[in-house]
């Protein structure tokens, strides 16, 4: 299994995020990326390769030219306004207020995002270009006949909507890939995202759409961010009725009933006759992960990376989260080990 | 002029705010009321009275009872989760996202918030209370024949929306204060709101009504907080068409330009005939406010308040914002000074 990997993501290092009313060190940083490349090479996963340039034609095809543009001089306008450490927003639009642009950098990050936990820094957009890339080489192997690839992306993607920022993620590397997936021929494609929290963002991007197949396994929203989508009555619209499926689950969900859920989901990617898996891979699931709250154990990981294999499509793994630092190495390649080994 | 002011406001004393992305010490602080106090007691501006006690329908008037609610028990549904430490708001709901009100306390927060910068502290809804009680005992003096009250409120409230809160605002008290006019029988009412925030709460509560005017000379929404709301073309709707008025100034504004749109506003509350005004009172207006842009001096107020009394109308004076704290004083009775030297 190739892995496509770039040291550009650790341009992007957020000092801080508010989290729980407080400024922390942002859980999110590029130690996790790192270390499950380690773990890649250590296990002898396959050759690692680094990305090729697509630019941001392939980006757009998912996420609105303004928001794309807003990120590109974000960091430099909010320099100019108040100097150089990492912007967060810190206002935004409630009910009753209008959705208009304003011109001070404030309120474009108001605009452009749903949380105060995902800081944009010097580095931020040459990191979510070359995530983009990372995602967009890992979909041209597939394209080219591969079985299964590993685009190890950073900072993540899921959460990140058609036009608006969240939950560490920018680009929807998923959803980039899962479009030039489609844009390369395939017919169907379905996305499964497993990371524990409500993939969002692709979900909003292809919500009404019925050539990609969204399923998300995930905390319930009652009780876990992102708490305003990811219900189970969100089933699509127009062209994409019925090709929405969440699986909200609650806290303290362990292995036997997230992989009946999983089985589940499966299935409904069976019955949709998908060319082309992408999975959106967040091991934030795990029992040790620092803000989350499923109980999945290491030893569960190849145990769904062999039920991946038994759908028997080609598939992208694309990496999402995964906060447990110290272990998100050996969960994270155990699932791409155990897809290796039963494919 | 008599003076509502009660030392429960006290109760609500935020430690931190994110506010240009970092956390900082709160600008919005008990020392505000305490100057302003101070300074009516120097200069003997007349009696200081306690509120009398309302309870909360006056406040479910203007605002949603669910809102209501919320605000009662943010405060332990907080502590039961994260401790006691003032909660602040980290998510909430972008484009795409539904309006649903999840049962974890921070996807509430999100739920009834626009902003990160205004904390939810032990004391809370009893200074928020307290301050509504100050309005509307205020508004009562006024009911009984009073040419002119203050209330000194606080926190401010004309940021809140119908059933959201930010700005440091969480009552509407001046909204209030004018739904308790008209239910004491006047037929008009005239909200004229000077602070240097658009008053975005207010006009949110009184958009679609034609009985209450609304008008607010504020720094354009284009460069400044709220920034989504407070446009000169927001005129109101349906029955409210033609009673909202806004004056968006630009950074910078001295007193001749801001003066000009005063007179404006006064014109059009004339051509209203309102029987009853209440002023939103902020003095961020004043040149020294650490987070504002205006260039007002402290000799501009007395003739603010002669300008003011100059309407010839039952007034009620509701304390909104000012942050220069040292000035906050001098500037705010200096309004009421020169509306008493006046009328
Ligand atoms: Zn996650
Ligand atoms: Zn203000």
């Amino acid at each position: 299994m190739i892995t496509i990997y770039s040291d550009a993501h650790a341009l992007h290092d957020g000092k801080a995020e508010l989290h729980d009313g407080k400024l922390v060190s942002s859980f999110e940083m590029p130690r996790r990326a790192e270390l499950v490349l380690a773990r890649v090479q250590e296990v002898g996963l396959g050759p690692v390769s680094p990305p090729k340039i697509f630019g941001l034609d392939p980006v757009r095809r998912v996420h609105a030219p303004d928001y794309v543009a807003f990120l590109e001089t974000a960091w430099d306008e909010w320099v100019a306004e108040h100097g150089e450490y990492d912007a967060l927003p810190f206002t935004w639009i409630g009910p009753g207020m209008r959705r208009v642009v304003p011109d001070h950098i404030d309120g474009k990050l108001g605009y452009y995002s749903f949380d105060a936990g995902t800081p944009i820094t010097a580095g931020t957009f040459r990191a979510i270009r070359s995530a983009a890339d990372v995602a967009l080489t890992g979909a041209e192997l597939i394209v080219r006949g591969e079985r299964v690839a590993f685009a190890l992306t950073r900072p993540p993607g899921h959460h990140a909507h058609r036009a608006c920022y969240g939950g560490y993620c920018f680009f929807n590397n998923a959803a980039v890939a899962a479009q030039a997936l489609r844009d390369a021929g395939a017919d169907r494609v379905a996305v499964l995202d497993i990371d524990y929290h409500h993939g969002n963002g692709t979900q909003d991007i292809f919500y009404s759409r019925g050539d990609v197949l969204f399923a998300s396994l995930h905390a319930d929203p009652v009780q876990e961010y992102p708490y305003y989508l990811g219900f189970s009555d969100e089933t699509g619209e127009g062209a994409g009725e019925g090709t929405n499926v969440n699986y909200p689950l609650p806290f303290g969900t362990g292995f036997d009933v997230w992989h009946a859920a999983l089985r589940h989901a499966l299935a409904r990617i069976a019955t949709f006759r998908a060319d082309a898996l992408v999975v959106s891979l967040g091991v934030d699931t795990y029992k040790g992960d620092p803000i989350s709250r499923f109980r999945l154990d290491t030893a569960d990981y190849p145990v769904i990376g062999a039920a991946l294999a038994g759908a028997g499509l080609p598939t992208l793994f694309v990496m999402e989260g995964g906060y447990a630092v110290e272990a998100i190495g050996v969960n994270a390649v155990g699932v791409l080990q155990g897809f290796a080994d039963a494919a």
